[in-house]
């Protein structure tokens, strides 16, 4: 077996932000909280104007002397202000109209030799299989989504929203980069709810279409990884009542899988044309409770004609599935909440992350994840979160290869004052490949650690979802022992 | 002559979404209309606050104990609400500051063999030159413009709108399609109007400079083609009034020409250099009531070195022009409207549509165009929209090439109900091309046909214009025959 | 030395426009003034509403028919319509949520050949060592900046903006310029400031991380040419109070070089390979009254490896230093303001204005710049504004070569009426470069003159800062003697 040297990349402390302001569900949450305050107002504001009105009219009553007819009249000018002033509070809030969701993260991540170091949360041989380290002061790149939305209210009481995602990345530290600027437009879809003809079982439901990321992706935020995440081009339905504890959700996802090499029929061994096709992704996501239950199938027409190496036959079909629970306390044991899933796919459905993204799969690969996390106060001021991601495959890329790799990640942060916290994480991760010589990759055997410190500022502190921040990090150690 | 061999592309049911909320005319009306509605309530509001203060006064007066001087500061409080809620609803409304418009599509067309087909309005052999087939699921791509506008207004009254539009297109169903991006920021101009030195014909006239689509483009949606596209960088001046009956509008546009092949005068035959030049327009369109009529002047100095084969002179100059009939009924035959336009143009102006957009025209090229459209309602719940396009034009590309086609396309919607509908398109196109050799093109005469149904979705159905929509289509047939 | 020949390429007059709606400071002062307006207006209503109160009250125990509850009630209606009010006002305003900044500039540029005119301000040879001449009639791109803000404030009363900068430049006039399009973006970052537990000198401190330019850039905007311009990845924190009269500033910026070729050390005078490393800046700007004293130090590490030319070494440390005057008159003449600046480099430093940008610079590279310009009305109608940027350098790219020229620029506006004014500008610069052979460059000793004439549209005049605008313009005599 082939061993890697020992690498010590240690790096020294410089500014990173990791920011998620906003993101689409917190700001909602927000804008929810703020609107339903804002109508106990309203509520309370008209009960008083009623009674100002009442008193008005005891006191006139008293005397005689008003007309009778702008009584009404002074209570209809409240409510036209009430009006008006709702209607700029839905425009200002995004309910209806425009609205911004932002999230980005920048940092300089610099070696000891005073130079750019590589990093990133997969830079360990894992990396290319999905086994993400923890990101804490291991970030050097430039990364930022704009999400612009456009919210409709129509007169029968249909919503419409329509939301465009700018995103881009980029390694370099210079504002100007040129062509290299990877800037895409990642989502661009239309979501329509609330529709009056839709009842019975779709009395809630919603539907879309366009290229979305999928509402029900969840991720490990300290990993900087999804648990699982599906995008594409299409549309589908959500909430979709079918029993009182069953909600339902249907989608078709078309990814394209481009200029790929074909196997030469005629001189095999020698190289063949180049092809495109599309995997067709039909998903369903149900939810009893707690509980989801997540099934995809796949279907990419002639992808068993794609060149992966010579005795292999690439999928052509795929199927994955995901049982998850997403836990409001903290695994039972206090307050905080956790997800645990287990994920499995077969054939193009092996790639049980990234669904669908990958058309280099045998027909007899196979692939289970485990990932779990959970956060919580272990006392006041300090929080915790662990996180555990893990996977085996087998037969993904060539006949009886095997990747397996598992990620133990632990953030601590400890609360100083109220714009001020040490974070710290510790993230272990072992990893045993056997590639079989596919893609020219050397088998792996070996373990990789990495402890960081992150003096850590915030507008507000208190809890892991408070953004944004801004930290100062110090890998104390990193090491990959193979 | 060569016969292309008979194909049916059979593709099968797939969702799109096509959505144009808020064009900026729809917007400006909505808001218009809520606005005035506004205006409405606030002088309600006002007399009944009135009415209100002069009955409080009236108790008062009975008692004598009311100070005299809180009586009209009661009254400028409500008048400051008043003013600082109408500056938040301009605000809001995109009337001041910044606003919001979208315009985008997005679907996955897979054909029987459960990839993605080919397609667009464009797919036919007319379509290089501008004969465009129905839309209806044919669409294929993923294609948005993000319109940001800030419009600011000052204290003389003059008004200042700041327009950008970023535009991307792409045939992947990917979100992230790396530099494939083809993001463009296809427009960045300010406008100004209401300018208080304005006086006379130029009393309603707004000025604008930067770069653009011209005001007056108008397109028959259901092609999606325009009748006229006229874009580029420049200046000009729009609502010019020289008659109670005669508006006009004068711009200088300027298009760039980039990296042609130039004739190789020492060795003709040989292949030369490459130059770059500007084709400018001098454009001006003028409204009668109804009609519009629209005269174009285009120069692109040395263009007539560039080589488009051995023996033709390119055009460096060329003229243009258009006479359309806004219509405000069904032809005259019922509610609804109509649009009728007949396009010209010689040398540089033969490419009719996208105005100046060609620089490989010969200088004898000649190109006449007919474009009509209509929408009504049929029957309650049955609306039609019929569209004629055709073009005829000679000496083009070659001397004594032709190029002749017609698109006939019908639009039929049954609305089931308040969110969703059935919509039927039928189209069908004729075309006689004989290209003379230029670059390499086949001589094509034959016909097109296609007929598509689309069950749609709508958070409101009512008129062909009503949009976001989101659909499925079935192409029932389509075929060439050449 | 080498004399270049005469070149007079006569621009003719066609449309630009400048457009700089509402830079970050702009917009901030202008929201800043109507709040100040609507905190006063504010106060006012509510003691208004107070004596109403009183007056009811008063009018009522007259009467003694009034439930007691309902007094108390009426107040808080106010209270929460203004609290409603306000809070909108804030979103509306971008105070809180989001806001929209922008800056554009657009323009046909046609020489008297019919064609497209090279131009810029740095279209002499002074250009490529940051020698700018006047910018009236000399931009031949489009060129625009769209800012994206986001505010949030907490209830512990800390606040944070995220800001993302989207740029574009393009030289094409054409509205689709597919690949070609330069989208950029050039700032991510995040900024908190009013932080409850910054205390003494950090008091009101700022604190940022990410992608940005530096808040205390400033430039001579009519020769589009920075004073001094820092931007990159990092972090740092503003205005931090050391003494009743020193506000200082520090951050750690890197930027990156790419790719630049390394001494072949085994062949030397042989191609090596390509490398990359990264510039630290680490910068502090010290702000005394009106005096700012910057201080800089620069290091990238390995940079004295890049090929430059046979025996020069590349510097891979540096260090800059500007002291500057913001004065708030025209120069203690007059109203109106000036700035000047003295700026020193030596190494990496050497590039006096786009702070660690160039890696070009020997290890003994030296450079002195000096920048002043002002603004006043020398009559009423009649603003002057004159600007002077000089430099001179040794052994900036090789030993023994200097760069030395001086612009001298006047601008003149003519207020003609309330939307027209006459702007004239008269550019003088003299250059005398001796390259000693660094990247062919020819010596060069000569003078370039330009002088334009542009009508000019505003929607309100009055002041050099004052935009949008929308120019015609002709230079009239432009020359390049060498």
């Amino acid at each position: 077996m082939h061993k890697m040297t020992f690498k010590t990349p240690l790096a020294i402390a410089v500014a990173t932000a990791s920011l998620g302001l906003c993101g689409v569900a917190n700001a909602d949450t927000t804008m929810e909280e703020r609107f339903a305050e804002l109508e106990a107002r309203i509520a309370a504001a008209e009960q008083r104007a009623e009674a100002a009105e009442r008193r008005a009219e005891l006191a006139e009553q008293g005397r005689g002397a008003a007309p009778a007819s702008s009584a009404p009249a002074a209570a209809t000018t409240d409510a036209d202000i009430e009006e008006r002033l709702a209607r700029v509070e839905r425009q200002a809030s995004g309910e209806e109209g425009f609205s911004f969701n932002v999230y980005a993260r920048s940092g300089l991540l610099i070696g000891e030799d005073g130079k750019s170091a590589p990093g990133g949360p997969y830079l360990t041989p894992a990396g290319g299989n999905g086994g993400a380290v923890g990101r804490l002061g291991n970030e050097p790149d430039t990364y930022s989504e704009a999400i612009l939305n456009y919210r409709m209210q129509f007169d029968n009481g249909a919503k419409a929203r329509y939301t465009t995602m700018l995103a881009h990345g980029t390694n370099s530290s210079n504002d100007w980069v040129g062509d290299d600027t990877n800037l895409n437009v990642r989502q661009v879809y239309a979501e329509f709810s609330d529709l009056p003809s839709f009842t019975g079982a779709f009395e809630n439901a919603s539907i879309w279409a366009g290229k979305r990321f999928d509402r029900n992706n969840f991720d490990i935020h300290w990993l900087d990884s999804d648990v699982v995440f599906l995008a594409g081009t299409g549309g589908g339905v959500y909430d979709v009542q079918l029993a009182e504890n069953w909600k339902t959700n249907f989608s078709l996802y078309g990814r394209s899988f481009s200029d790929y090499p074909v196997v030469n029929r005629e001189n095999p061994g020698l190289d063949g044309e180049n092809s495109d096709t599309d995997n067709l992704v039909l998903t369903s996501n149900n939810y009893f409770g707690n509980w989801q239950v997540m099934v995809n199938g796949m279907s990419a027409v002639d992808n068993d004609e794609r060149d992966i190496g010579v005795g292999q036959t690439a999928a052509d079909t795929g199927w994955h599935t995901m049982v998850a629970y997403h836990g409001d306390s903290f695994f039972g044991m206090g307050e905080g909440n956790f997800k645990a899933a287990v994920l499995h796919g077969q054939g193009l459905g092996a790639e049980v992350k990234g669904l669908g993204s990958n058309g280099d799969l045998t027909d007899d690969a196979s692939t289970t994840r485990l990932a779990v996390y959970g956060t919580t106060y272990v006392a006041p001021k300090w929080r915790i979160a662990p996180a555990i991601l893990a996977e085996t495959s087998d037969d993904r890329f060539a006949s009886g290869d095997s990747y397996d790799w598992a990620t133990l990640n632990v953030r601590l942060a400890n609360e100083i004052n109220q714009n001020f916290e040490m974070q710290y994480e510790a993230s272990y991760q072992w990893m045993d490949f056997k590639p079989q010589g596919y893609s020219d990759r050397n088998a792996v055997d070996g373990d990789y650690m990495k402890f960081t410190i992150a003096p850590t500022f915030k507008p507000e502190v208190g809890g892991f979802w408070k953004r944004p921040e801004i930290r100062l990090f110090t890998p104390i150690a990193t090491g990959m022992r193979a």
